[in-house]
């Protein structure tokens, strides 16, 4: 392979030098192309590659930017999109065969279209766990998705092509969701930034859904300013989605003064292994967070996650569950069966949970701003693998690598995962959570981590065979 | 029974003539004892009779006013509430014999303290159905609750003692609540006005719960401008009770000119006798609404409220139904446990269609300020009736005299039921539904009824023997 001219590796960067005339987004796309040709086959991030429409959007630009006009603000940023959201001209995966033969999709999706209208250049769709149910993309249809840090290990899911192009450098910033810890889980794993933000604040029109009640829409990149700048993109509100326009009704405060943190402990101490710990740890010192705090009933939270999850998903997917059996993921199939033969009692009880735990949390914020705790037990696990072991105890790895995230997806709360270095050299992330509506908390708090250089920052992508060879070593 | 001294039979006739020295609350109180003690045992409106309470509450607001104190809106008028709002010093029953030997309440309902802090005085707890679970009043322990109009009749429910307690003109003003239509049902059978406001509008804090995502708070009484006076009296936003503290939260849109008003047809009229659908069109008239709309799916609407109903209460009441099974109200027993087995993917499919429907249904009042539709399918059946006829089609009675309300209140919509007349001389009340927090439109619609002398208007009570043995006759 040749050496590949340099191109900025962050979104802000390539948008800075494209509206500079650094160079095209033509040269760009076909350079982000090539290298996706070229690696990704280890990787296994994508799932579709859109180079026409690349292509054609590139040129476009570069018309636009030789006329004169005035660029939007991710001019000629690549990105890509979880195979869940709608792509205009391709069938939505979903990361199921059961959907290979959906007609195409007739329009974007809101947050593809959002994007898009800011410049950005759409190049593919990238690999999920089916229907968005598990948290490591061992996909038995598209493969499994590998870690760019050691292909060996997963990259974490549901939305871990998302996290994994971002982490392999193919592109700068990508689209994932998180239901119950889908953006967090494999933002941790490969050691990128990840938002989920509040419940209702980004539109989730034209995502295939998983659960209802709990989907949100996130993002992935490189460094706290790509994310925030591309949350800035996504975020506003969308009248075709019920819950994403209520968002302008519930309260905002401002803030006043320093940032007030505290670290939980409890949970999601006991539920970490020494490197979730020291990253906690290491995070709320950065911090100045003196205070340890419960989250309350950590594990009620989850277990109510848990059941409306495996309720609202077994509901949606009874037919095709009927139907279909056979073609179904086969780490997903009977976890949905079950679910959709729980009681209602059971969810009713699991509801009411989570409506009076969600009281008590918010209550935590009258005297903190953000809340830290590890994103994931443990760093990136091996493709695989069945089990891990937290503390002595030795867990099924699938359902449980989402232990730290769902209590806190499940009352809505906006988070961004901050990676942070590890002893073994493997990332790991922090949660960094704060109250309904303030996503610019969280972010305060992950600039911080960064400018303090106590956050991982991934090493910029060289591309060149020695780069990714070395990483097939480790 | 010597005859009584005559006292305004209107809450605010009351508080007026109180204020101005026509009488001691003494005196008044001591008179609606003497009724109540001396006709309640025809009617079974009440489960207790809050005396020593009563006389000293009205003893202290005489004193009050011969200091010369600035009285409240509402002192010195006589009310009542559903015995499932908490009373301190006295059992909540809930209409359950299951709670006889519950503790007593330590302090008064929100509700309850909201009314006695305006100086309106307590007379005592008001009969039900058990649980809430029914909509006639047909109760096993207190016995059944009988209509003031025809005493062979009933009174509707589930809080047909507080409607009942208003028609045979025991108290002016009482304290209700509407699930699916438990306000609105037993105004229609017993010729009272009713509200049931926004789901949300009012504090349920200290009652016994029903179904938490359908439970309403409601007040009835004889006249609009009482109906209104104790409404507003009680709307406050309480921190205590969640859904109450978030009312703030929703937009209110100002009216414009005139009240555009429509009929509901459809589901609405093929449910409904021709005295139900001759007061819907009278209304309609009346309030000068030519169009006639479907409602979307009321079919559906009612079906998700039905389900919801039987699932959060079948869950609610689990423990209760294992430990204390005889001692429940065979009417509603079987119905709960049906409940506590419903699959959660019904439930869950059933909130989704409520949440669509909601949608739906708020684009109607884009275009209109109030629906109209009958309360109920038919005027007071018989004590005891266990079917009824309509349109040729027999039904179950209990549970489908809220056939016509469950598609309105699921939706959480606003609503005032106006009594109207009807060619038997029975009443039957209409529902007069607003959008969302915008209970204003349905006094205004229901104050024109009334000020047209469309809506039936309750005879002054003589409270004299012959005035109740000619009720006994009919």
């Amino acid at each position: 392979m040749t050496t590949h001219r340099a191109f900025p590796c962050g979104a802000l960067g390539i948008a800075r030098a494209y509206a500079d005339g650094a160079f095209s987004a033509r040269e760009l796309i076909e350079a982000t192309l090539a290298r996706i040709d070229a690696y990704d086959a280890q990787i296994n991030a994508f799932t579709a590659i859109t180079r026409e429409r690349a292509l054609a959007e590139a040129a476009a630009l570069d018309a636009r930017r030789a006329r004169g006009d005035a660029l939007p603000a991710l001019a000629g940023v690549p990105f890509a999109a979880k195979n869940l959201f709608d792509i205009e001209g391709i069938a939505t995966l979903a990361g199921s065969r059961v959907l290979a033969d959906a007609p195409p999709a007739t329009r974007d999706a809101t947050l593809v279209k959002r994007l898009t209208a800011q410049g950005a250049i759409l190049t593919g769709a990238l690999n999920m766990d089916e229907f968005a149910y598990g948290f490591t993309t061992d996909n038995h249809h598209a493969g499994p998705c590998r870690n760019p840090h050691d292909l060996t290990r997963s990259a974490g899911g549901s939305s871990g092509g998302s996290a994994a192009a971002v982490a392999a450098g193919f592109v700068p910033v990508t689209l994932g969701t998180d239901t119950n810890g889908s953006v967090r889980v494999p933002a941790s794993l490969c050691g990128v930034f990840g938002v989920k933000p509040t419940f209702g604040r980004l539109s989730r029109y034209g995502t295939y859904p998983f659960v209802a009640s709990l989907d949100h829409m996130g993002a992935f990149a490189r460094n706290v300013e790509d994310l925030a700048a591309i949350y800035d993109a996504l975020q506003f509100a969308d009248p075709r989605d019920p819950a994403c326009a209520q968002r302008a009704f519930e309260s905002v405060n401002a803030t006043h003064g320093a940032l007030r943190v505290a670290r939980l402990g409890g949970y999601f101490d006991e539920h970490a292994n020494d490197d979730a710990r020291d990253a906690s740890r290491t995070a709320a010192a950065a911090l100045g967070a003196s205070d340890t705090l419960e989250y309350p009933a950590a594990d009620a939270a989850r277990g109510a996650a848990f059941l409306i999850t495996a309720a609202e998903a077994g509901q949606l997917h009874t037919e095709s569950l009927r139907s279909h059996y056979d073609d179904r993921e086969p780490l997903s199939r009977d976890r949905l069966i079950a679910g959709a033969l729980l009681p209602a009692s059971w969810i009713v009880q699991a509801q009411r949970v989570r409506g009076a735990l969600r009281r008590r949390v918010l209550e935590l914020f009258e005297h903190y701003d953000v809340l830290i705790a590890p994103a994931t037990p443990l760093v990136a696990p091996h493709v695989g693998d069945a089990f891990m072991e937290i503390n002595g105890e030795r867990l099924a790895l699938r359902p449980n690598l989402g232990l730290l995230t769902q209590p806190v997806s499940c009352l809505g709360l906006p988070v961004v995962a901050a990676p942070m270095r590890t002893k073994s050299g493997l990332p790991i992330a922090v949660q960094l959570i704060a109250p309904p509506w303030r996503e610019d908390l969280a972010f305060e708090a992950a600039r911080r981590l960064e400018a303090e250089h106590v956050a991982y920052c991934p090493p910029p992508p060289s591309f060149d065979e020695a780069h990714l060879a070395s990483r097939e070593e480790a």
